[in-house]
């Protein structure tokens, strides 16, 4: 059973190109906000993840698609489902949508990396537990 | 045989995040530069194509993995190959390089699409004819 | 007598600099985001005022002063007020604040253009009389 | 006697707006550019002033004048001249062209700030020393 996180998003000058659409690498940013926030509901700060654990997210991989075309002053829903959870990674599914229209969808990796020595270490034990309450 | 366009990308601080990296998804816009360029030097100009042919490029897809990072005062190098040529699209295989190490991978779907009928088009002849000569 | 319109803004990853901090130009994004929430909420749709009066706001000059730094996580509200009125333009004073910290003001000027024509034309009749209702 | 330093800049789908325009705000991108080149020509890498000294350059004031709007694919010339230096901060002139119309014109100061008290601080001697090599 999954969850489905939600998070709006009004789109502004800022956003959009010449083509008089959202310009596509925005959505990486519109999805970002969708998953702090989300982190944030469930109790994981990244400032304090990264004083306590001197660790923060970093984005691995990412595979968008586009369907439709977002235009100024649209309001859009961000969506974010966590896919998976690894040892040092996340997984997560996010569409962006606009009404009915399904405009964007993606699967986001991020990561932990460990700040000291640059490289991924293992989710912070009080972290992994916000994230799957289960385990 | 295919031919690898390279194009020279500096990062200024405008370009890295508060983890002292590039932000991920400024590498969707050194990649797109290096596909404008690439178009630039074979003589297709987006704007005429917009003036002569009402038709613009979306991006359609794109998928990306992260490997290494890049940090302020870097001289990047974005590659650029054609991977596929559709009747509406293209597919560019492209990498962002720092020195010997590789930063980032991935792949890129353009597509032509008429700005009035807002869908996709086939690529004009004329657009064709300079990126595949052969055919 | 002057009322206070007032635009809560969250700082992500995006907005942020190598330097730790929110980078300088994204407060103009800010300081718009808020100017266009005003709009909307004295019912000036920009997207309509395009489509009714082929008109659009267009920044003629900004003058900031940067206070204190934004961080990631922070929650800031940003506050504009309108300090004139012209003919075909209309001067903003806006700042940026985080708690009782105030991070940056600004003078933004916007410039009512004309698509067609591409120069300053008066603003609209209707629109004026949303920002001033006692003209 | 004054030298002015000139920066290349092309616009990118990334720069411009759903105006049709290089966002107002890219601008600052521009600017800061071209500074940094300066910086790096006369032998300033702020990186290592970051490393030496645990100094950032961070701006104070901007304030920008729109003259006329640049386009998808202009090759614009940013300029820029140091008017007047101070114990901490330094005060740009500088400008955007597009062949020979002006788009932009401003004064830019940024002041020398240490790292680890977060203040500003007096530019280091060996960066001053080729800043004004005068002095």
């Amino acid at each position: 059973m999954t969850s489905v996180f939600s998070w709006p998003v009004r789109v502004y000058y800022e956003d959009t190109d010449a083509g008089g659409i959202v310009y596509y690498a925005n959505y990486l940013r519109y999805f970002e906000r969708a998953r702090t926030e989300w982190l944030r509901e469930i109790g994981v700060d990244q400032t304090d993840m990264r004083a306590e654990h001197n660790a923060i997210f970093v984005v691995k991989a990412t595979a968008v698609e586009y369907h439709a075309s977002a235009r100024l002053d649209d309001a859009l829903r961000i969506t974010s489902v966590v896919e998976k959870i690894g040892r040092a990674s996340i997984v997560f599914a996010q569409e962006a949508w606009c009404e009915e229209r399904r405009l964007a969808s993606a699967k986001v990796t991020i990561c932990c990396v460990g700040v000291a020595q640059w490289r991924s270490i293992p989710l912070p034990s009080s972290v992994l537990a916000k994230i799957n309450p289960n385990v």
